[in-house]
């Protein structure tokens, strides 16, 4: 193994001029370039509905490392959701976003050109960016507690065709289910967990219980009443653009909301998902006010980026008022 | 927008009984669950080589940004490699790793089972990897210049099938034949503006030149002889697993080579690479001297991390000792 | 050479006993059988329109070697849709075919399920039946004019999904518009070749030439008014299922249908094609008149296929009463 | 259902000027043609071996209807090579053709380039071509027997990659390692069958036996061994473009011969399957006699084929030389 090894074409050049030498670089060049037709460019069908899903690599462990509460820990569900904002930021092509657990989907609407719908473009973009912007927004949410990332932690990324309205309100409905079936499984485990019994106790008692068994478990021995629990855990939470009225107007922020998308009367409340021509309503009453949403990491976020852009305008136009004199 | 909007099931099943609620939300989730069967899972082909490679996205604005030193940064180029390496520990079934300017190539074995092959994963989980590494291993290379990362860097993926072990060398060759044709430009390039030219006057006067030319300006107006610039500006980076002799014994680590893989005597000197029946010789002269090593950030921090070890397992004998007794 | 030559497995094990030999013989399956793996399944994905086009390979000299009038053979033409029935007969799940020309579209419902939708099979499949069944009725169709078939004539097919209900109706009217444009400007060119003009001479005269300007030819010289040519050369036959009246009661059959299918009265007469519950209206007046069919060869043909059926089960009935005696 | 609809464009532009109607038309043409952007051109890896395999749909079915002789019926079996042997002569891309019960094999070479390598197309294409010769040759076969086609057969086809050789050899060693094992079944089946046992009976005593005992059976209640079989039952057909000395002198047809090609003698004996460079041996002893090859009718039809061109062209000079006096 040498390090110090001369040029790849010095060498077997060395007797010839340096001209001759130059012309095989960049014959090499072109020699080697058929290789490029290797490249498969699988592109989605165009028209239909492209779902992005984005799931954790080993968010067990991730999250044993890192000391997660468990079954929520809400300063990594709100890190999840400050990454989702960021992909929606970058692709305004996504139509709704809905993160639950250690994962997120993105939906990217029917008439989507982004990267000319080249899949493995797509599809590892969307990874890194959320990975990148976990990352980076770890010490906004996590410094408080002072906890520092131990290792890089990663997602992989599928895309998923959805031909029809009917059949992408269905993908989001059963990723809506799963979060509840499974969150009421785990209030139960961690509870019973945490009132002395071991892990593989509370799977035992747990084991063939219906869900209204766990509620009633939940309810007698715990005293709760699960529909109390904090919704953005039982329900998921769903990133939309939306107007909303701050301190300098009305502004397009990406809020999260928390409902039940599963109804229609969802659909029927922000008809801009699925109709291309729906733009946001901009009528008084579908203009959201901030109280409630700015407790909201991606609102306070988005807020303060706002004011810094502002601040910088302010003082680029201070700058040019002064040198314009 | 109701942010306070109670549960998902609970309002519809108000009238009914807690068990015919539960049904409903287990039957939910199965009703819903046949969108799974609009997964395609698109399998690489067995038996051929991949070659994964990540591309920096939109990487002129991030260098600008963060102030890189051009034609070439050092500490950028080391970054790329610790994140070039995260991958390698991450997947023993790549053989080869090869980066060069914000792009690497990740090349897995032809009989690796990853993923069971499965495109979207193994690209997008690339893609995430080395994202993540990159930011989580800048402070250890930028903290000595007190470089914070000022938005989240991304990267895409693709994956590419090559039947032969021509193929392959082939596609290796391109980017390494390409590596020398830019950097050429680039040195040349950045010298002329160092010089005083703007950038339109240097790409005007470089405008139609042969390599032989642009290497004449270099020697004649700044006394640059390009083949003693840096060989990893010229080459790339090359990344094998070898066996090394630090001072606990022969360790496999990780190393950045700097070779012209063009030529046949690279793939003699490296065997185990094509043919997956040669592991790394253990043969005496085939261990490598630290010595030149060290000073890769790449493997110093492999030594670290094999210290760090060893010191908790001192730890946790002493530890076990104490208790024992 | 050897013609003669002896067993495979015979020469490598003549010393061993019988038993071992026939071992070797099945382990050489099972060792072999993993190529298997290597057969990618694409499938169609769920839920949307599969269109499967066939295109007849060479037909420009298929028609001159079988001497087809120009630029329409009534019997060619009818062939081909005694070759699109056939496969509408064996696939129950296509709403409506489509043939013009040398090529013929299947439009397979959303729903169907036909080979799991492997794109591979259905492709072939078509393509195989259909080749398969142009040449069994060639005898049938060309008999009267003592055409014997000279070479064997073949079709390739492709599958393209179509989303939603508007692009599968896009796609329809597509192939119209062409049928139209090219049989406008092939009628006015083999009017212009039959007055005397070589085929470059009249190709040179269409040059250019609008719409508008075909058709002031066809009139101002041939007297020739465009719509009266016949309305199967002008737009292309379309194939559904329809029940017909019939002698023996009412028939679901396959007939041919000469209509407009870009205006939306065509879908409105026609809601069985997109609508999967909708089921071919029984009314009175949706039952077809067999009058003006019977001229149809795909229609004498089922009817004589329906007759020896009849014929068939009378003659066995017949049988069976005699032997019961 | 109107069959005597007037045309498309006409009725809705009743009222407008001729031009205004035929912009319409046009019009029509490019507003659709967007549909053509769902064609997805899958093209299968470059420098891979292709293998198109054609399968018989239902021809259990179509044996029994046509009468065809138990385990094997030579003719239909000839009838197979015939259909072969012309998808070879349309490509001559196709390195070896191997054949065997219903099924056919085509190894397509790895540069080969046939419809840019698009999958539909190719798979599409062979079938239909295969099963147009197959329903083209069928008289040429059968007439002796006084067999007349009943039904449309049809067959599908599949393509699949192997980037190896090793690999494309394991799969040929696949197929004839499953007509062996079928074989020996079926040979013993058909004649338990023969001898009074049901089919059930015969199934029931082949249950759970080993190739030994089947081959013990032939032999101890039949009198067979089944090493004496016919080689072409046992092994299949393999199809290569030979030299063969015809009375006009060597000329390259498509032979059937009939080999064990599981071993290597086989792929050194036929060194220009695998190697593009080596072209068929014209030396002396590679030339193969007609004798034994003219029993063979895909060899008596090439044959005939060539004695047809000479007569043609004997025939096109006589009337030249007549002509030119």
């Amino acid at each position: 193994l040498t390090i110090a090894v001369s040029g790849i074409f010095r060498l077997r050049v060395a007797s010839e001029s340096k001209r001759s030498f130059h012309r095989v670089a960049s014959m090499a060049l072109s020699r080697f370039e058929y290789v490029k037709q290797f490249e498969q460019e699988d592109k989605l069908l165009p028209n239909a509905w492209i779902v992005v899903r984005i799931d954790g690599k080993g968010f067990h462990r991730f999250c044993e490392v890192h000391k997660f509460a468990k079954p929520n820990d809400l300063d990594a569900l709100q890190l999840m959701n400050m990454a989702g904002m960021s992909v929606m930021q970058e692709f305004n092509e996504v139509a709704i976003g809905y993160g639950q657990s250690d994962e997120y989907s993105f939906v990217f609407r029917r008439e989507a050109n982004v990267y000319q719908r080249r899949r493995d473009k797509l599809v590892s973009y969307v990874a890194s960016l959320f990975t990148s912007a976990y990352m980076f927004h770890w010490n906004r949410i996590f410094e408080r507690r002072s906890l520092t990332i131990r290792y890089p932690p990663s997602f992989d990324a599928r895309a998923v065709l959805y031909p029809t309205d009917e059949n992408l309100r269905d993908y989001l409905s059963w990723r809506q289910a799963d979060v509840h079936v499974n969150n009421l499984y785990n209030t139960t485990f961690w509870s019973l967990v945490a009132s002395g019994l071991s892990n593989s106790e509370a799977e035992r008692q747990l084991q063939g219980t219906l869900a209204s068994d766990k509620n009633e478990i939940l309810f007698s021995k715990f005293g709760i009443n699960y529909n109390n629990e904090p919704i953005m855990y039982r329900k998921g939470t769903i990133l939309l653009r939306k107007p909303v009225r701050t301190v300098d107007g009305v502004k397009k922020l990406i809020v999260p909301i928390f409902e039940d998308l599963i109804n229609d009367e969802f659909w029927v409340r922000h008809p801009e998902i699925l109709d291309k021509k729906v733009t946001t309503a901009k009528s008084d009453d579908a203009v959201l006010a901030l109280s409630g949403l700015e407790a909201q990491p991606i609102v306070s976020y988005q807020l303060e980026v706002l004011q810094r852009k502002k601040a910088g305008i302010a003082e680029a136009t201070a700058r040019s008022n002064l040198s314009g004199k």
